[in-house]
């Protein structure tokens, strides 16, 4: 029962949708009109909170007398309210492209228009993150990955999507713990250089962290001089248990430099099981780089430049009418022709080349339709995942889309997206809609 | 009570202060490093959900189940925890500059750490939002904006917080209605384009939306043919009766020719007092040029760019440990090197200098404290004031800054902030705790 969590166009737009008895079936796709620069491809995420949403959308007694004094309007026609229309949807994890649709919507006019502020804000943000953890997933090249984004992220609902989303593109784990909860995922965290602070001295610092997790200690070093923490750590962790692992922690400096450093200390001490976590500012790009490099680096914590996106914090995604009982509409706003009518998206088996048709079209051999009904009637259809399976799911989709993608469009600097070619039924009808448009008097 | 809403390393480090009794005073102080290049300033906000969070602040049995769970220790020193301290922060709206802290927070050691991911969290990104919505009124020169931005931030939490950031900076209202409802700011909505496809033709569309809402009829023209829609939107508009305001909405194309080309025809047809609203993709920049260029556009809906904050959308906070039970701390990670201490920002009346001082030296003569104690014993101190309220404030007072903000600083291009001294007092102390540090064997 959110339904104020919406722009007041589409209050508006209901308003006089509802008055009117204007209640035929309308279809919106939800798309990305074109990457960012930097992107190659997106990771398809967000549906889950998409259908939470929809399950629960209307307005309460309370939202609807906010929504008269706010507009000075009648809202009577919106109590009672539901969403009773179907979704068709790509599953979370799928690898998509520039003017795929991420979901259809087909409901009564007014219901498919008044959700979509919250459909657009959901799979923008999370899709937009997916596609950035998975750049650093990539970057990373088989070491781990965990989320230390969210102390930057834009709130604290955002920490949750972010570490949600960085576990679809197949992060390890994350440092922010009610996302750990929440969504089954691996908690990491070690100390802060307040930590070392408030003791006398590091020494006794990591001693203290050691006698009380001795089951995980990681020592921060670089608190004030980065080899000489390498060396208290060392001391401290030869003197544990042997079989207790025993990490460090690099956040500032030449990573590259010091990891090789540190390694070599580590190993000469004996301990070379130990792990060498590398954290601050770091993104795709300078994962890249140290993992050309070689440098001996365990594990990456990613931070804010993932939590936020930061080279590509929004997605030019939009929310369009495409068709109206039954009659398949566009529009022709300067630089933002679409494509009219429901669609489908097919991928064929092992060739990187999608085609987009037609809701209708019949699947070609060998592809693989990637929208599927998820919510028949207002209810979401399909066995009951937890939150931990939704999120495992979608992480083995996308494993298994990261496979598939080719190798211009994993780039990282100057990726080219797969090509998504138009079925020739689905060009036909937009050159029809498109003509129909012009010629008649508007 | 959403203690779990933090980073697990600020749970270990909690439970190791709890343990060996480590409850000496903490003064932990959250500022920014260094201001992102394009920003000559920053508008602090994020401190009303920062004294919501430690009011409310503590463990529910749930989440310590959840906490045990996942770490697999004994978590049962944080069960009862509140945060008890002393909060001192700078006021919402004000404006503030690298190194200054926008928040002193003073507790017991273990109470001050475990805040730090949420306080670092709430500040950084409302902060970063009311910046940027700020370079947006500095470019609009007077003309009204309005924030069109949630369809596109970071989550459904993250428009509220846009909407309210944008407010503070000076946003005549929002497209949002939770927002509008919950901020009580004045709420902004007109037409989608499936509205106007939605009927058989523009012109149905336009009769329609001005019989249903005649109080506020803006007719978005772009569906189709922007001109044409112009014409059409007269048309209906010169049925309607003489006193209703009509408007206009530009969304694609060249904004510049064609604000001026609507504005004629609008005059042409006698409808002066009608306004034009322009939209689509705009940020500072853009904005800055049309104003240049003379556009007579009235009013700028200002969406993703502004709500992300898309060319910084994050600061380089931090929340660190400069003072321990009267003990001034600080680190000397590479490049990172912090001032210890707590500390005070003073504000010379009617000159752009600020002076970062120790938090107990004297008030310069005509020189104002940024910093006030606006949280005592746990308490939130001074008068209870609304929603609405607190957001009204804050805009009053950046609309007094920004009038004491000096042109090098308010540059959209190439800014160059205030410049902030340090007083002799704190680089004294500076000075001598680096080398106490460096003099001991740490």
């Amino acid at each position: 029962m959110s339904g104020n969590r919406t722009d007041l166009y589409e209050i508006r737009m209901a308003l006089s949708y509802l008055r009117r008895d204007m209640c035929a079936p309308a279809t919106f796709s939800l798309f990305v009109r074109a990457l960012p620069q930097s992107r190659g491809f997106l990771v398809a995420a967000g549906l889950a909170d998409c259908l939470s949403f929809l399950e629960d959308f209307g307005f309460t007694d309370a939202e609807l007398a906010a929504l008269e004094r706010i507009t000075g309007l009648d809202v009577t026609p919106l109590a009672g309210l539901r969403f009773t229309g179907e979704v068709r949807a790509v599953e979370e994890g799928r690898v998509v492209f520039a003017g795929e649709p991420l979901l259809e919507v087909t409901a009564p006019l007014a219901q498919a228009q008044l959700v979509e502020t919250a459909l657009l804000n959901l799979v923008t943000h999370q899709t937009a993150i997916a596609a950035k953890a998975a750049r650093c997933r990539i970057a990373a090249a088989g070491r781990d990955l965990v989320d230390f984004s969210a102390r930057r992220t834009h709130g604290p609902d955002a920490a949750m999507a972010a570490a949600r989303a960085s576990a679809i593109a197949g992060f390890a784990g994350t440092s922010y713990v009610a996302a750990a909860d929440r969504y089954g995922l691996a908690a990491s965290g070690t100390m802060a250089h307040s930590y070392v602070q408030a003791f006398p001295d590091e020494r006794a610092a990591f001693e203290a962290f050691a006698a009380d997790f001795p089951a995980s200690s990681v020592f921060l070093v670089d608190t004030y001089d980065t080899l000489t923490g390498v060396d208290r750590a060392i001391e401290v962790a030869r003197r544990m248990p042997a079989h207790q692992p025993v990490g460090v922690r690099l956040d500032s400096g030449d990573l590259h430099t010091l990891s090789w450093v540190t390694r070599k200390r580590l190993d000469d001490a004996g301990l070379t099981g130990s792990r060498i976590i590398a954290s601050g500012g770091l993104d795709e790009h300078s994962i890249a780089r140290l993992v050309a490099a070689g440098a001996p680096i365990d594990v990456f914590g990613v931070g804010t430049r993932m939590g936020v996106s930061s080279d590509a914090p929004a997605l030019d995604s939009v929310y369009k009418l495409v068709d109206l009982d039954g009659r398949p509409t566009m529009k022709l706003s300067a630089g933002k022709v679409g494509i009219p009518g429901r669609k489908q998206v097919f991928r064929p088996t092992g060739r990187p080349a999608d085609v987009l048709a037609a809701h209708d079209e019949e699947v070609p051999r060998d592809h693989e339709p990637l929208l599927t009904t998820v919510v028949r009637d207002g209810r979401r259809i399909g066995p009951l995942r937890t939150e931990a399976e939704l999120v495992q799911d979608a992480r083995d989709r996308f494993t298994a889309d990261l496979a598939w993608l080719p190798a211009h469009a994993r780039d990282l600097v100057d990726p080219t997206p797969v090509r998504v070619r138009v079925s020739d039924r689905l060009h036909a009808l937009a050159e029809h809609v498109r003509r129909s448009l012009c010629s008649q008097p508007i």
